[in-house]
C-alpha cells in the first residue's frame, strides 16, 4: 500500500490502528509485523495516550514525536529482507545492510552515560528533542495492554498466597494503589487469584478505564463507602474488586485509623518516575499539573516527601500484620529520598516471589495474532493446552484468561513459560502458520521484565545471591545473543519501570511466519533467551539454576 | 590440537603468545582468530603485565583470572561455526546456538546499571571475583600494543601543528605525564610529527621499555639535565624525545620556576582510575602501592588533589601560552573533584581536532596478520598504498610506520581510514588472503574510541553540537549493527579510557579469511561501522557529515 494512504488509514495522528488481516502491506511478514506491533501499541485501546504516543507506565512512548514516528512507519513500509532500521529513542536515524537472519529493527532508547543517567539530564535532552523515555515494552513496540501485566501480577499475588496463606486467598483484602496501565491488572489478577481487593487512584479516569474493560468491578469516591464494601466482601469470602478514588496516603491513614489491615498490601503508583508519575498528596490532578510545569523541582521535592508518608504508612501496616512488598515502582527508594530511613525493611516482589521461576527461564512469554482475530488465539491457547498436559496451573490460566480478559487493540496471550517450553511453544506456532490453522503469523515476545533480560537492582536483580544485582553485563549479552540469533526485532533501554539510573534491560520480538526460516531463528532465539536467564542465575550460585543449566547442558 | 598441549605451549601462565603460520588449532579460522587476538593480547611484548592479565590502561585485562582464561581458550578450540561464546567480564559463561554470519564471541565488559556505575563498586565486585575491567581493546582482545595509539596520538598532534603552527612542529616542545601502554606513544608521535618531546613518568620501567622498542630517544632521573637536552634539541629543531623520572606536577612546577613553558602540553598518566592509576604527589611508588592497598580511600583522596595541582599547573602553562589538551584520560574530571575549578578550561583532544574526521567516518582501523609475518602486513600496506595513491598523508604514514614501529606480538598495522575507504581495503585484504598472497588470514578491528561507537562526554562525545555528549543509544546502535552484519567478535564496554561512570562503548573485530562468506560479512560490517559515526554526526548537526550521510546515501 502507497504511504500517504497508509497513514491515513492506520495513522491518522492521534487515531492509530493495526492493520489486520494477512493482506501485506510492508514487502514481507518481518517488516509487517513490527509495523503491526507499533500501531498496535498506539491504538485507543491499548495505549494510555496516544495524543502523547504514550503506551503505558507514565511516560513511556512507541515513538518519540509524530514526525518521526511517521517516518519509522515510511522505513518499514520499504524495507527489505537484507536491511535493518535504526531507531534511537523513538526516531527512525539509518538503515543499514544485514541479512534474512538478523533483526529487522534495532532500538535503543533511553539510554544514557552512567554519570549523567538521570532525570535531569533525561528531561533536558527529551525538551530538546533528543530522546524519549522507552519504558520496557512501550518503546519496544511489544505491549499487549493490561494481559501483559496482569498474568504477572496474577503469579505474584497466586505466589504470595502459597507462600504465606497455605495457597487460598479467599476471605483475605489486597490493598493497593495506582490502577493505570500496569496498575490496572491488579484488581482482576487479585479476584482470579480469589482475594478481595481495594485498589486507590488519584484519577477516576483511570479507574472507569478498569470498569470498561472489566478488570474492575465497583468504583466509588467515598473512602467510608469502599472501605465498607471491601469490609462485607472479605467477610463473605467474595472475590471482587473496588475502585477508590483518592490519595493512596490519605487511605492508608484513613485504614490505620480505623484499624482495617489488609492481608497484602503493595503499590503500583507511577512512584518510578517522581516528576511527570507521582501526585503529591494534597495536590488535586489539576494543581500537580501546573506545578509540573512551573516548578518541576518543588513537584519533585513534594513527590518525594508524600511518598515517603506513604511508605511510612505501610511500614506501619506491616508491623501490624501485613504481608507488604513493593512492586516494582521503585517506592522504596524515592522514599528513601524523601526521608523514610526503613524504605526498604519490606521486600521487591522477585526476591520474594518471582526468583525461583526466574532460575528455572521462567518469564513472561507472549504472543500476538497479527490477524486480528480472536480466533488465532484461540488456536494457540488449545495447541499449548495440548501441548503441555502435565501443567494444570497453566491450562488453569489459560481457561480463565480466555473466559475473563478482554482483548485491547491486536488479540493476544501470555503465560509463563521457562526454558524449553517456549522453544516447544514457539515451533508448535509456526507450525500453526505453516499449516494455515492461524489466519496470519504470529509474533511472540516477552516483557523486558523477564529472568535473563534486565539488570534492576531494586527489582529484578534485588539481593542476588552474589551480590551481583548492578551488574548489567548479562543484560548485554542477552541483547548480543538474541541479535545473533536472529530475532526479528531487538531493544535495549535503560530506566524502565524504576526509572533513570536505576535498570537496564533487554527485548526481543521473534516471528512465526510459517517459514524454514522462522523456524531456525524461533529455535534459536526461544533457547538463548530463556537461557541466558537460567546462566545468569546459575552464575550468581542458585541451586535450582545450577540444577536446569546441567539438565539444558548449558554448564560449560 | 589437544587442550593441554596448546596450553602448555600458548597460555602456561603467566607466559602467553599467539600461535602463529597456517596451522589451525580451533575448528575454524573464525575461532582461531579470537584465539590468537587473546593470546596476543597477553604477550609480554604487547601487555603491559601480563602475571596480571592486564593488557594496557592500568588496570584493562584481556580475562578475569588465570582459569577464566582457560576456560575461554578451551571453549575456543572446541566452539562451531554455527556457536557463539558468551563472556562476562572477561569469564566465559555460556555457549549459545547462532548461525555462521552471526559473531563467534559476544563479550560485555564492566558494565553496571548507572546508579551503581562507580569505581567504588566495581572495585567491591571485583574483589569478589565478579567483574573485570575490560578498558576499550583490552577486554575485547584487539589490542596492538602502542602501534594502536600511535596513529591516533600523530593524527592528534599533526592536526594541533596544522590550526595553531602553520602545519610544522620543527623547533616546537610538546610536554607530557605518562609513558605507560598508550602513553608510551606519544614520544615516537611527537617526533613522526616533528617536534621536539619531554614525557614525565614516575615510573623508569615503563621509560625503559619506551627505550627498548625506540619509541623514545633518550632518558634520565635528573630534572636539570632532560631540561637542557630538550631547549637544546628543540632550538636546534631536532625532532628528538626525552623521557624523565619524576611526578608529572613536580616537573610542571619546575618548568614553569624555569620560565620554560612549551608549545604543545597534555597528559596521559592513567587519571582514569584515581586508585589503581594515577600515583599521588609525594609517594614513592612503593608507597603508593602500600597505600593503596591499605586505606583506598585516601589514596584516592590524595589521588584527585594531586592531580587538581597538576592540572592547575597546566592551567598557568596555558594562561602563558602553551596549547593545552586533556588527552583523554578524564584527567579534567577528578581535578575538579579534587578541587581545581576551572579544570574544563583546556578543551579535550577530540572536539579540538578529532571530530571533523569523525564527521567522514574517520577512524582508527587496524588489522593483524593472523600468520605472525611481518611480510604480509608489508603486503597490505603495499596494497592499500596502490588502493588509495591519492591519499598522501596515508601512504606517508604507512611509509614512516613501515620504517619505524617496530611490531609487537602479531604484526599489525594501523591507519585512520573514513567511510567507503575502511569496505574498499577490507574487501582487498580478503582478496590477498583468497589468493594466498598473505599467509593466512587476516583480521580487521579498531579501538571503541571510533566515529560512531563511543559516548563519553568528556572525550570523545564532548561538546556535541545538539548537547547530545551523554546520548549512549548510539552506541548500543553501533553494537547491534555489528552483530547484524556478521562482526566475528562484538563487545560493548563501560568505563573505558576515562573510568566508571564516563563512557559506554562498542568494539567489534572482523575476520578477511579470504571466503565469500568473510567477503559479505566485510561488506556488511565494514558500511555499517562507520556509518554510523556518520549517521550519529550528521544527526547532530554536523554540515560534514550531512554532506557525507548524503553522499552515501544514509539519509533517510
Ligand atoms: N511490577 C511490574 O512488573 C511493573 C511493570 C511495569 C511497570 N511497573 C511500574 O509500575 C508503576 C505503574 O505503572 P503504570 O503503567 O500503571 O503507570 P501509570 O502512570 O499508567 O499509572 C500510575 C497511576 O498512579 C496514580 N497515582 C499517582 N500518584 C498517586 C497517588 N499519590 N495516589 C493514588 N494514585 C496515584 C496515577 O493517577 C495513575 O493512574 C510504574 O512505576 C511502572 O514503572 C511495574
Ligand atoms: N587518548 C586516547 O585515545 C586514550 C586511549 C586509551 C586510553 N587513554 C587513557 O590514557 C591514560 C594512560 O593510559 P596508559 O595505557 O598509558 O596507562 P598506564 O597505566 O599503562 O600508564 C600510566 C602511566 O602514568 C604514570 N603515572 C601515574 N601517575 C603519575 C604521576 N603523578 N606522574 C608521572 N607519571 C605518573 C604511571 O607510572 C604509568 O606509567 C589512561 O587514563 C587511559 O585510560 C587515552
Amino acid at each position: 500500500m502507497n504511504y500517504s494512504k497508509f497513514i491515513e488509514q492506520y495513522a491518522n495522528h492521534p487515531h492509530y490502528k493495526a492493520p489486520t488481516g494477512n493482506q501485506l502491506h510492508a514487502k514481507s511478514w518481518q517488516t509487517e509485523a513490527p509495523l503491526r506491533m507499533l500501531l498496535n501499541n498506539l491504538d485507543a485501546d491499548v495505549a494510555e495516550d496516544p495524543s502523547k504516543l504514550v503506551v503505558y507506565g507514565g511516560n513511556g512512548q512507541a515513538a518519540r514525536n509524530p514526525e518521526a514516528l511517521k517516518k519509522i512507519i515510511e522505513c518499514l513500509l520499504k524495507l527489505e529482507d537484507d536491511q535493518s532500521l535504526l531507531v534511537q529513542s523513538g526516531k527512525a536515524v539509518g538503515i543499514i545492510p544485514t541479512h534474512p537472519q538478523a533483526p529487522r529493527v534495532l532500538i535503543a532508547n533511553s539510554n544514557l552515560v552512567p554519570e549523567w543517567a538521570n532525570w535531569e539530564h533525561f528531561n533536558e535532552l527529551k525538551e530538546r528533542g533528543l530522546m524519549m523515555y522507552g519504558q520496557m515494552t512501550a518503546g519496544s513496540w511489544i505491549y499487549i495492554g493490561s494481559q501483559g501485566i496482569l498474568q504477572g501480577t496474577y503469579e505474584t499475588f497466586v505466589a504470595c498466597g502459597q507462600k504465606h496463606f497455605q495457597g487460598d486467598l479467599k476471605h483475605k483484602l489486597v490493598v493497593t494503589g495506582g490502577l493505570g496501565g500496569m496498575g490496572g491488572a491488579q484488581p482482576l489478577a487479585a479476584t482470579l487469584a480469589g482475594a478481595t481487593f481495594l485498589g486507590v487512584d488519584k484519577d477516576p479516569v483511570r479507574i472507569k478505564k478498569r470498569l470498561d474493560t472489566r478488570y474492575i468491578d465497583k468504583m466509588t469516591y467515598s473512602y467510608e463507602e469502599a472501605r465498607d464494601w471491601a469490609l462485607d466482601a472479605k467477610e463473605k469470602g467474595e472475590a471482587i474488586s473496588i475502585g477508590l478514588v483518592g490519595d493512596i496516603g490519605d487511605v492508608l491513614e484513613k485504614l490505620l485509623a480505623d484499624n482495617v489491615i489488609p492481608e497484602i498490601l503493595t503499590d503500583q503508583t507511577s512512584a518510578h518516575d517522581p516528576i511527570n508519575g507521582y501526585v503529591p498528596n494534597g495536590y488535586s490532578l489539576e494543581e500537580a499539573d501546573q506545578l509540573r510545569v512551573e516548578d518541576s523541582k518543588t513537584y519533585k521535592a513534594k513527590s518525594l516527601k508524600s511518598m515517603a508518608r506513604h511508605v511510612g504508612f505501610m511500614l506501619e501496616m506491616q508491623k501490624r500484620g501485613s504481608i507488604t512488598f513493593d512492586y516494582g515502582n521503585n517506592l522504596r527508594e524515592f522514599a528513601r529520598q524523601g526521608g523514610e530511613a526503613n524504605a526498604f525493611d519490606f521486600p521487591g516482589f522477585v526476591p520474594a516471589y518471582i526468583r525461583p521461576l526466574f532460575c528455572e527461564g521462567k518469564g513472561p512469554f507472549r504472543w500476538a495474532a497479527l490477524s486480528g482475530d480472536p480466533e488465532d488465539i484461540y488456536t494457540t491457547d488449545q495447541a499449548l493446552m495440548e501441548a503441555f498436559p502435565e501443567n494444570h496451573h497453566l491450562i488453569n490460566w489459560l481457561k480463565q484468561a480466555r473466559e475473563r480478559v478482554a482483548f485491547q487493540g491486536l488479540p493476544c496471550r501470555i503465560c509463563w513459560l521457562g526454558l524449553g517450553e517456549r522453544k516447544k511453544a514457539g515451533l508448535i506456532f509456526n507450525e500453526l502458520v505453516r499449516t494455515g490453522k492461524v489466519k496470519a503469523p504470529i509474533v511472540i515476545g516477552r516483557d523486558h521484565l523477564d529472568c535473563g533480560s534486565v539488570a534492576s537492582p531494586n527489582r529484578e536483580t534485588e539481593g542476588m545471591l552474589d551480590g551481583s544485582d548492578a551488574v548489567s553485563d548479562w543484560t548485554l549479552l542477552n541483547l548480543m545473543g538474541n541479535t545473533s540469533g536472529g530475532a526479528t526485532w531487538v531493544s535495549f533501554h535503560h530506566g524502565g519501570g524504576v526509572g533513570m539510573g536505576y535498570s537496564q534491560h533487554a527485548g526481543m520480538v521473534v516471528l512465526a511466519d510459517g517459514t524454514e526460516r522462522a523456524e531456525k531463528c524461533l529455535e534459536r532465539v526461544l533457547h538463548i533467551d530463556p537461557a541466558m536467564g537460567v546462566i545468569r542465575h546459575a552464575d550468581a550460585g542458585y541451586n535450582l539454576a545450577q540444577e536446569k543449566s546441567d539438565e539444558f547442558g548449558l554448564t560449560l
